[in-house]
C-alpha cells in the first residue's frame, strides 16, 4: 500500500517570467519527497481541477522540468477565474474536492496572487471542515509587487530588470538623437494601482541626469501643468526628456489617463494607452516626441531575467513543498529581507487568512516631494531586486524553452 | 614630421544596439595603423564637423573603447541633417572642407543609411574637384535592412532578434491565459516602408501554429475584412492569436493605418500607433487583446544583440579604415553571404555612386500568398542573422556601458 498521496499545482492570473521556476521548485522538491507521489498540474489554474484537467508530470523528462526556468508565461496554463463564495455557492468546492478525491490528492499548491490566495484560504477551511486531509500551500507571484507579508513577490524583480535595462538603453537612443531629432521619450509599463514597476526604472540612472526624468505613478495625482513644465524644464537643462509612466496614472479625482475619452477613426473608443495621451500633450508644446508600451513584453521577458527574482521563484516552489510535506496548511512562503548590502534574503512562512484584505501600496518615502523621482530609500529598496544575471538557453538564436508533453491524466469523475 | 592624418568619424540617422560596434573598430584599426593618427569623432553626426565640435578619441581608454561594443545609441551623437545640395548651395560643403584642412582629417567615415551615404559620396567628389586628399568611406547601418549592395545590414539583426524573442516570449504569455482573458496580441514594430522588422518575427516560431499567426508588412496592402476573418479563424483553431504588425502597415491606397484620424479626449490628432487601431477593431468582434509598441526599445536592445549582427557591425568598421589606408575613397564595406547552411560571410566593397536611388524592399518570394506569413525561402534569409549571443556586461543589475569622456579638440575657426 501507497501511503504517497498525490500533490494538485496551479498557476493563476497574470503570468510572469518565473511563474515557472517556481513550478520547476515545486515538481523537482516533490520528486525527492518521500510523502509526495506525482504532481498533477491543473490545466489553466483552477479550472484544470474544477474540468478534471490534469496533466501527470512524472511523465515529463528531468530536463523539460529543468528548462521550466528557462521559459515564460505559464507552462501548464493560467486563468482568470474566481471560484463563487463557498458560504453562498457551495457547488465548485464540493466539486474541487470531489476531484482531489478522485486523484488521490493530498497535498494543493496555488501559485498566484493575493485573490488566488485567497481562494487557497477557503480551500484550507473547507478542507478543514471536510476533515479532508489536504495540505493547502499557497505561492507568492505577481508582478505587480503588491503582495502583503512578503518583502518583494516572485515576477518583480525581473520585470524591473527588464524596465531599468529598457530605460537606460532608449534612454541612450534618445539622448543620442535629441539634438535634430526626438526630444522627448515616453514608456508606458504595466501597474494599474501602485507604481512598483515605474518606479524601478529608477534604477537605469547611474548619475544625476541620467533616465528617466519623470516617473509618473498611480500614487501621484497627475496635473498636467506640473507635468508639461517638468518635462520643458527637463528638456532645456538636459536637451532630451524620458518619462516612464504607469499605465495606472491618474487624475486626482481617480480619472485614468489611458482611458481619456480618446476615439479612432471610426469614433470608437481607444483601448488604453496612457502613452499616447502624454506623447499628444507634449506635441502641443511643439517637442517631438515617441512613445513605446511594454505591455506583455516586459512581464515575459526572461531573457532579461532577474537572478535574484528567478531564484526566489524556485525557492518558494520549493519551500511550499517543504511546508506541505511538514504538516502545515493555509501558510505561504514570503521572502524576508535579512540585509540590503550585501542584499541578504531568506524564506518565512506567512499565514493565508488575511491576504486578501492586504494590498502592499508604495510606502510615502520611495517618492520625492515633486512626485516625479524615486527617493534613495525607495533604490535601496529596489535595487538589489534587479542583480543577477539568468541568460537562458537559446537555440537558433531564441530561447529554447520547455516544450512540455502534457500527459493527461484519466478521468475519473463525471465532466463538471 | 608627422605623414600620418587624422580621421574623421560620424554617426547619422536613427541609432542602433550596434552601430557603437562599428565605431569601435573604426578607432581600434586606426589606432593600429601607421597611416592614421587620431581618429576624431564629430559630435552628432556631420554636425560636428559644420560646427567644429570634435571628439578625440585618442584620450579615451582602451576599455572605454572597447566597451562600445557593450553600448547601444550612439556614443558620440547621431543626428537627422541633410547637407544641402552642393550644386545648388556650397556653403555647407566649403566650410566642411574648411574644418578638415584645421584639423588635417585625411580620412573621412560616415556610419549611416542609404542618405548618409550619398552625403559620403558627394563628399568625396567635392573632394576630387578640390584635390583635397581625402579617403571617403561609407559604413554601413540602418535597422530597417533596406540598404543596397549589402546582404543586411549592421543594426537589423539585433533588431530582428529582439522582435522574434519578444513575440515567442509574449505568446507563451498570451498562450498560457487565453483560455480565459486575453485572446489577440498585437506587437507594433518599426518599418514605415518596408517589412524586414515585423518579417523577422517570423522566427519566433518553431512549429506550425506557434506564434506569429498574422504579420502585417507594408508591402502587403492591409484589408480590414480578410485581416478580421484570418484573426477570427486563428483564434478559432488555436485559442489565441499574436499579430505582428510594421508602423508602415498601409491600405491600397497608400494610406498609414496608424495615421488614420484618431482623436484624443482633447479632440488632437493622435501620434502613429497602427497597434491600437489593430486593437479597436479586433475589439469589435468581441475578442479581448491587448498591444504593445516596442517604438526604441527594438532598436537600442544592445542586452539582446545578435552575434551575427554585432560581429558584422564591428567589421564593418574595421574594414572601413582598412579599405581608406588603401587608398580607396567612394566605396563602402559590404556584406556578402557566401552560403546559409553553416551561415558565412565576408566583407566586400560597393560603390556609394547609386546607393541614394536603390532601396532594398522584401522579395515577393518571402511572402505568403495570403500576405500574412513568411516563406520557407524568406526564413532562411533570416534565420542566420538573429544566431549566436552577445551577452552584454552588466553592473548593479543594468548595462555597464562606455561613459566617454568626450575630450573636444579646440576650435581653430570662427563658429560657422
Amino acid at each position: 500500500m501507497n501511503s504517497k498521496k498525490n500533490a494538485f499545482y496551479a498557476q493563476s492570473g497574470g503570468v510572469t517570467a518565473v511563474i515557472n521556476a517556481s513550478a520547476c521548485g515545486v515538481v523537482e522538491t516533490a520528486a525527492k519527497s518521500k510523502k509526495i507521489n506525482k504532481v498533477l498540474c491543473g490545466e489553466n489554474g483552477i479550472l484544470g481541477a474544477l474540468n478534471e484537467n490534469l496533466i501527470d508530470t512524472s511523465k515529463e523528462s528531468k530536463t523539460t522540468i529543468a528548462k521550466l526556468k528557462n521559459t515564460p508565461g505559464g507552462a501548464f496554463g493560467s486563468c482568470r477565474f474566481k471560484l463563487q463564495d463557498p458560504v453562498k455557492q457551495k457547488k465548485e468546492y464540493e466539486r474541487l474536492f470531489e476531484v482531489f478525491a478522485a486523484h488521490d490528492i493530498g497535498y494543493f499548491f496555488y501559485n498566484g496572487g493575493g485573490d488566488s490566495q485567497d481562494t487557497t484560504y477557503k480551500i484550507s477551511q473547507m478542507a478543514k471542515k471536510l476533515k479532508f486531509p489536504l495540505q493547502c500551500i499557497g505561492i507568492p507571484k505577481t508582478v505587480d509587487n503588491d503582495l502583503p507579508f512578503t518583502d518583494c513577490s516572485p515576477g518583480f524583480g525581473s520585470v524591473a530588470k527588464y524596465v531599468a535595462t529598457s530605460t537606460l538603453e532608449a534612454g541612450l537612443d534618445v539622448k543620442s538623437m535629441a539634438e535634430t531629432s526626438t526630444k522627448v521619450f515616453i514608456l508606458e509599463v504595466m501597474g494599474r494601482h501602485t507604481g512598483w514597476i515605474a518606479a524601478s526604472s529608477c534604477l537605469a540612472a547611474a548619475k544625476a541626469g541620467d533616465p528617466p526624468h519623470i516617473i509618473l505613478l498611480p500614487e501621484v495625482p497627475f496635473e498636467k501643468g506640473e507635468f508639461i513644465s517638468q518635462v520643458k524644464q527637463t528638456v532645456k537643462k538636459n536637451g532630451y526628456c524620458v518619462i516612464v509612466a504607469s499605465e495606472g496614472t491618474q487624475t486626482k479625482n481617480g480619472k485614468f489617463l489611458a482611458d481619456s475619452g480618446s476615439t479612432d477613426a471610426f469614433g470608437h473608443k481607444q483601448l488604453g494607452g496612457v502613452a499616447p495621451v502624454l506623447a499628444s500633450m507634449i506635441s502641443k508644446i511643439g517637442l517631438k516626441n515617441h512613445w513605446a508600451v511594454a505591455d506583455y513584453l516586459q512581464r515575459s521577458a526572461r531573457h532579461i531575467a532577474s537572478k535574484t527574482d528567478l531564484d526566489q521563484a524556485y525557492a518558494v516552489g520549493k519551500h511550499a513543498v517543504k511546508l506541505a510535506i511538514s504538516g502545515e496548511t493555509a501558510v505561504m512562503p514570503v521572502i524576508k529581507r535579512i540585509s540590503n548590502a550585501p542584499y541578504k534574503w531568506k524564506i518565512e512562512t506567512a499565514p493565508l487568512k488575511n491576504i486578501a484584505n492586504v494590498e502592499k501600496t508604495m510606502p510615502k518615502k520611495f517618492i520625492s516631494k515633486n512626485g516625479f523621482e524615486i527617493t534613495s530609500s525607495g533604490k535601496r529598496y529596489l535595487s538589489p531586486l534587479i542583480v543577477g544575471e539568468a541568460p537562458c538557453f537559446y537555440k537558433n538564436g531564441i530561447p529554447d524553452v520547455a516544450s512540455l508533453k502534457k500527459y493527461s491524466v484519466k478521468k475519473k469523475l463525471k465532466s463538471f
